[in-house]
């Protein structure tokens, strides 16, 4: 058996790389095709991930949208949504986030670090991992899913979980919708934050079109 | 007659849409086929025009290097090779810069702020023109650029440079070659920084192809 899940990055940028402005709020950088794109992803994945950071400034419901990819889903035997797996490491979530609904099931993970009292807090409405010591440890997390069945899944950043993903070589594939803006700010977050890499890592580029407004281009992560 | 030149950025980012990583040192970022396109646009246009962090880390000669295309410039009567332009309000540039070199005309842009005796020794090497009172105005430079027969201006950076343009509404497309790799980083300098837009700028795409191993995006800056 693998090790890990499939494992892609989604994300809309704008043309110069920022994935929102220097207030971090969210701005709309896809067009309704992207979004009609991104449901289609969501929909063809065991899981759909996120950090901890994406659910405190986006509240984020994570859930496929459109019926009949739903429908499509329980054909195919799979649950009506895919898991929806949160990074957090120090068990942050807000008890009333949009992630925690009823209509899908919900991992958070979480690291030794994180608050007793919350995470007991946090089990009542979702499932809870603790992997880690003062971070979630990733690639423990990776195995975890595809012990449970995750063959799929999908990244929804942010740039932080993105940047930790990639260094830890976890990622197979980076896709990005390019939208037709310029957000511009060195301080705002762009498709991957942390610490640069000081060697870059390498793509090759495989697929590449025009989508609604924007580009589309989709990397395969060369280790 | 029209008030500026034509004005286009051209810059090479990661897919991340950075340009340089946190150490700000050079990355090569374009493959041997973008270095081909981007000698050609520099053979195309009458001026090429840089910032002076970009001169600082990079220190680019910013001429045409392909014989074919200076023998063709000189056929269409424009000279040898187009006008350097470098902007740098306090007149920082280092007197043994590539940018000074005698295989073109300069011009470098400086501020009331710049010092007097720096100039004085920098005249000797460039023309100098002072242009506004802290830092250069921009708009004020595009006019006496576009005075003295400039009309086609290629930009290329840095970060900040493309920003101020950017701002200044003083540019018409913006040409971003994304390369095939991952640079990552929030400190690292991104296509256009400074502060983000309240409201992102629009833009339009009106090409986009693979090449060499990265994806080229022409957009059309719409104000």
């Amino acid at each position: 058996m693998k090790e890990k899940p499939f494992v892609f990055i989604n994300v809309a940028a704008s043309a110069d790389g920022k994935i929102s402005d220097e207030s971090r709020k969210q701005v709309r950088i896809s067009c309704k095709a992207d979004m009609k794109r991104v449901d289609m992803l969501r929909a063809t994945s065991d899981a759909v991930m996120v950090g901890i950071g994406t659910v405190l400034s986006d509240n984020p419901k994570l859930t496929v949208k459109a019926g009949d990819l739903i429908a499509l889903r329980m054909k195919m035997g799979k649950s009506r949504q895919p898991l929806r797996v949160v990074v957090d490491s120090r068990c942050r979530i807000p008890l009333d986030a949009e992630v925690l609904s009823s209509e899908a099931e919900t991992l958070i993970a979480v690291s030794q670090a994180a608050d007793e009292e919350k995470v007991r807090l946090v089990a009542k409405k979702a499932e809870v991992v603790r992997l880690g010591k003062d971070k979630v440890d990733l690639l423990a997390l990776m195995r975890h899913l595809r012990e449970r069945g995750v063959e799929k899944l999908m990244v929804e950043g942010g740039a932080t979980l993105n940047y930790a993903m990639l260094k830890e070589k976890l990622v197979d594939e980076v896709s990005i919708y390019y939208g037709s803006m310029i957000i511009g700010g060195n301080l705002s977050p762009t498709v991957v934050d942390g610490e640069s890499f000081k060697i870059p890592l390498k793509l090759k580029l495989i697929e590449w079109k025009k989508l609604g407004e924007g580009l589309l281009a989709r990397w395969k992560v060369i280790y």
